[in-house]
């Protein structure tokens, strides 16, 4: 928890549907900015009219106010009702002046604060130190996700497999099997399952060397095809990751190589992360793998090519948290939850990049995906 | 736009995922931050490796920079490589010392440069104000993702018809017809067509009361139900917001005169809504309609009750934008695009809300919503 001091009180005002230090704190879903003051650890949040009676049931605030009341109280004084107004009467009642804010929080608030003599100080993220390690339930949320991500990644190899090989394309039910397909075979499948699934990336052959690209077209036989799926459930709004690469038909030499290299990568990082262990070891470590085997990383042909990405990057209520395993020294701790996801992308070649969800634990990890790893179906 | 004097920078540092302002200034999706910087209309976007490529093929930007190229400059001269200092780099570069930003830029960040010596402002919301005012190609995105959102209400509306009543339940397949079935048959049909729905509202009866209440358990014949359905194109990324609210079954003489009553607060609506108009005077001859009518408004029994939420808002690339045509005086201009969406909500009786898309004329509305209003199926 970003403790505060005695008398400093935690402010955040935002949303909770994309501040997700905001959902942390008071475990309440809403699509409007309200406003969560934590002082000596009770949590008091206030609603609008609107959220007060949701807010009241769902909250884990210790008290829920109302805005609309407050904002009585100051109209009735000729104040404004804004957002730092209302912080600010209920600050002044409870004789708080030290503030403790995220360092997202807003400027305008801050200078407005700070403007009627807050001392405000900010903290670098992680604000709350706590929702890096992951407990016994937010873990099996997250495996939950991960089971329905895999069942959806089962339904698209299963259309893959289904296909013909026609030339150098993939036909289904008369048409070219194409990446949009393969992303509505998978989102719909999550969706049935209570997952929201968003920029799913099924990129094949030179689209993969981007690996942000999410795909579009017709996928072709015997290429690469990068399937990277990281939905939330909806309801434990807790996210997966996992990415798997596949062939439909024969692989190439050079694309079988760059698969049994990357998986090796990730070999590498399962045999380190521990409880202690510095991700940025990892990550050069499996840079190292790479190079050492010929698979050169840098601006060729004016394009990045190689492995421009990091090893891999906590995971829980947003799809990117910390920890990173990646050039930025970060020391892995017992119940965080990462990706290792090395990556080799070449034009030409096609891209491989291998991705498991794994538990950082004591002495070693576990790891959460139980999806198999085989490049040609 | 935000119109940046000579010599001053629009600066925004976030992803484009979550701030919709970052979307709107580079229309490049990218889920981890990056960084933005317009000096007199020249559009600069600093990306990652990893997004590199990517930005410089879909971003409107006219240079991308390579943040992973200055960060050697940086390191160079023992500097951290952070967005600040790679920030602070290219505007020095520029001779540029005066910044705009939003109003929602991190307090750490703006801190962080107040401290090299910029002078940095921010700007109330709307920060571009062009958002605000739709264009043809924008109107055009959000009619589609609502002609989508219109089949996947036919299509819980047919599961509902085709269930049977059964005491005060609602069959279906052998089982109770829940909230869970019907959010199920919306968004997963939404998904099929490219749209991405979150938090839809299935309630009924007591539940609706409690308006932003997402619904659960078996839905009840005779009834109130609230349909509330948002969801964005994956593809265009612009919203669609509607709801409808039916009964399985028979309503009662008191839902019926509310939904009456509703329908006729929105056709207040209808008729006032034009450029130049006040959204608070809109909004409170509604309220000032429903209290002649006897539908109050404030707490009883412990819970708001009657129309206590806005009549309406923006919609685009955000669920919520300005305007607002609530207690707040906001003027409407020529198009721009609003929801109209009063409602009335009693304990013991249920809840009705109506909501439709309309795009403000020079004299008038359009209202791009199709879909029928009709209580009882």
């Amino acid at each position: 928890m970003a403790t505060e001091k005695n008398h400093q009180a935690i402010l955040i005002i935002d949303d909770s549907e994309r501040n997700a230090d905001m959902y942390y704190a008071t475990k309440f879903i809403a699509p409007d900015p309200f406003i969560f003051i934590q002082i000596n650890g009770r949590k008091t949040l206030l609603a609008s009219d609107l959220e007060l009676d949701r807010a009241k049931d769902q909250s884990i605030a210790d008290e829920v106010l109302s805005t609309s009341e407050v904002a009585k109280t100051l109209k009735a004084k000729g104040i404004p009702a804004n957002s730092v107004e209302i912080t600010d009467w209920v600050l002044k009642n409870r004789g708080v002046s030290n503030i403790l804010v995220p360092a997202n929080f807003p400027v305008q608030y801050a200078d407005m604060l700070r403007k009627k003599n807050y001392n405000l100080e900010w903290k670098r993220d992680p604000f709350f130190e706590e929702r890096v390690i992951k407990t016994k339930d937010e873990i099996k949320a997250m495996t939950q996700a991960l089971r329905h991500t895999e069942n959806a990644i089962h339904a698209a190899v299963d259309v893959l497999k289904k296909s013909k090989i026609s030339g150098k394309y993939l036909m289904y039910k008369g048409n070219k099997l194409t990446s949009e397909d393969i992303k509505q075979v998978i989102n719909v499948k999550l969706m049935e399952s209570g997952c929201i699934a968003a920029h799913t990336i099924i990129s094949c052959f030179n689209d993969c060397v981007d690996p942000h690209n999410q795909g579009s077209g017709p996928l072709l036989a015997n290429q690469s095809i990068i399937m990277d799926v990281f939905p939330h459930s909806s309801e434990t709004r807790y996210f997966a990751d996992i990415t798997r690469t596949f062939v439909r038909g024969k692989a190439s030499e050079k694309l079988k190589k760059i698969y049994k290299t990357v998986q090796e990568g990730q070999e590498i990082a399962f045999r380190q992360v521990q409880n202690g262990a510095d991700g940025s070891k990892i990550h050069s470590d499996i840079m190292q793998y790479f190079d050492s085997l010929g698979f050169k990383t840098g601006v060729m042909d004016g394009r990045m090519q190689g492995f421009f990405h990091g090893t891999g990057h906590g995971v829980g209520i947003e799809i990117h948290e910390p920890p990173r395993i990646s050039v930025s020294k970060d020391i892995l701790k017992t119940n965080q939850v990462v990706t290792v996801e090395p990556g080799l992308y070449y034009l030409g070649i096609g891209g491989v990049r291998l991705e498991d969800m794994v538990v950082v634990n004591e002495n070693g990890c576990t790891n959460l995906t139980k999806f198999p790893k085989q490049l040609e179906i």
